[in-house]
């Protein structure tokens, strides 16, 4: 069986694309209570951005502060409660950020149709109803979220995404002049979620050509972006690092991501870390898996001059180190594409808290 | 303003997806009247594929000579009339193909749900509703018809596309298997279809990162099966060749076609030459516009020992030539990308006549 992937239905790319998301919702606003929901992260409130979202005076705009803690199951359930209850059903709900907003939009646009709290559909096809239009509006290039089947959440138990094709996007603006301002630690971050997407995405059982195609063009796009001649934040290089984060998502979503990816989970959840950050954090390790690309990146680094910090796992305890190693663990699916599906046979809980203790 | 694409709603890939097909339909069968319908390349009446076409007792199967005429306005209108008169209107329809059979499958999805003939239809944006489901297989790679927004069909009076967002395919089943058995002429016209999309995506005034982005990757596999070391037909390279089919589209999709493909138009009418062959015998005359390209198609042609007819058109007439002319001069659209908005300042309906001279 392979996977029949659901596609974006719609996207617009270029310079200046944000504009026409006004034109882009119009007839959507004739669904169901006719009121428009935009999620914007709060880094825009007061900037030029804010002032340029189409919404009207029946809309409800909130600005998430999405610095505090990673989207969050209770966040979206009362985001969703809130809601029904001061106006009903939305027509749709736009998400303008990075990849957390990206994903309380599509977690949030779910939830406004499927009924009790997020946490019972976290994992894959357990939402039962399609959500409302949600349309999504990247303002950081490199997670992917743009197209992903997941919005990815952590949960009192868990952080697992709610994953169903109803999740996708049905509408998408890749404008990459809305990246022109981002801070270049978390330009670099989140550029190399998109390079280790690829890299992990090849390293497994699940790569095919379909797959390879996307990842081969992505990482060609961080090359130009991160490494050769011309790199760095540019008017150029925001262009091609939008369609690489597009395409590296695209390329995992037809294969899978892997043991970087689990890593990452367990610092997140654990120690609260940022999800590019600890992608970098865990990738710079694991060689055994990714081999060369682990020493590209470090090239990366050095060009870009970031400095990933050593020794991180002397403040952690020993239960902490054992509570990420349970979280990578329980992520099957990584662990199948990335070992195989006799992966219990050839790799532990110890292998993993090993892998923690060397960060 | 850009364009807002429509993806194809949903895509399988892989060495056998074709199996997964009788799954996929399964819950569209509850729509409309129960039925589907599946237009076959007649190539495959009696092959082994013809008996694995999911189809039952209440569907009407038909297989078509694509060989005969490119797809008519006329043979829509037929086909949409004689189903709706014997059984109403179809669940869906399946087309099992090439370019044209996905064309016949897209226009007659939206002619079942549009009144009248489909030539009133010829154009963008003319089609008034959604057609119903329609899923395509192509069964040879290159033509981009699997999802491209448009399905080109030739009238009394032009060769033209319906082209709408619903022209897009609701489902497509990417199985490299199907190419196997391709006739190695027709597998090198068709390909060098895909290879064609990208340098003339690339050469004109639409072209922009995204449209880059997918056509580098189609010619970087383009390459890969028809000129590096292991080019030919095999299974490795029939997966890259579909592949490179879909980005191709994709590539074109988001910008444009240009000359070749207007040329090819008038080649196709007047002298009822397949759309792909076409294509090459235009293109190698046309380093005007595609420099470098064509001696890389050359050198393709010769590794593939294929010899292109010469001066086909000392057998045409002086009539048939401008008839050629005027219909490549109609195509406002390419010429517009190839050359510019002012491209009337620049190219005349003599400067068309006198390349045709030349093939």
């Amino acid at each position: 069986m392979h996977k029949n992937f659901k596609n974006i239905d719609k996207i617009v790319y270029g310079n200046g694309a944000f504009n026409q998301m006004d034109e882009i919702i119009e007839p959507i606003r004739k669904e169901n209570n006719n009121f428009f929901v935009f999620v914007v992260d709060k880094y825009f409130e007061g900037k030029e951005l804010a002032d340029r979202i189409p919404n009207r005076d029946e809309d409800t705009l909130i600005f998430i502060d999405i610095d505090v803690k990673e989207p969050y199951t209770e966040q979206i359930d009362d985001l969703r409660d809130s809601i029904l209850k001061q106006k009903g059903l939305p027509s749709g709900i736009v998400g303008i950020g990075g990849g957390s907003i990206m994903d309380i939009a599509k977690a949030t646009a779910l939830m406004f149709t499927n009924e009790g709290s997020s946490t019972l559909y976290q994992g894959l096809d357990l939402i039962k109803k399609p959500g409302i239009y949600h349309l999504g509006v990247p303002t950081i290039s490199g997670t992917g979220a743009e197209c992903s089947m997941t919005a990815v959440l952590s949960g009192p138990e868990k952080k697992l995404g709610l994953k169903c094709e109803w999740t996708v996007f049905n509408q998408v603006i890749l404008d990459p002049n809305l990246t022109a301002t981002v801070p270049t630690d978390q330009w670099f971050y989140t550029g190399m979620d998109c390079y280790i997407h690829c890299i992990e995405s090849q390293s497994g059982i699940y790569y095919n050509p379909y797959s390879k195609a996307y990842g081969d063009q992505a990482v060609a796009l961080c090359r130009e972006v991160f490494v050769d001649e011309g790199h760095g934040q540019s008017k150029e290089n925001d262009e091609k690092l939008m369609i690489a984060s597009l395409f590296g998502g695209l390329s995992l979503t037809y294969s899978e991501v892997g043991a970087c990816h689990a890593f990452s989970y367990g610092l997140a959840v654990v120690k609260g870390m940022r999800h590019g950050y600890a992608n970098c954090i865990a990738f710079n390790h694991l060689e055994h898996f990714y081999g060369d690309a682990v020493n590209e990146f470090r090239n990366m680094l050095k060009i870009h001059n970031i400095t990933l910090p050593q020794n991180l796992s002397a403040n952690w305890s020993d239960e902490e180190i054992m509570e990420m190693s349970q979280i990578a663990y329980n992520l099957t699916h990584m662990w199948n594409h990335a070992i195989g599906e006799d992966w219990k046979e050839k790799w532990t809980l110890e292998d993993i808290a090993g892998y923690y203790r060397k960060m």
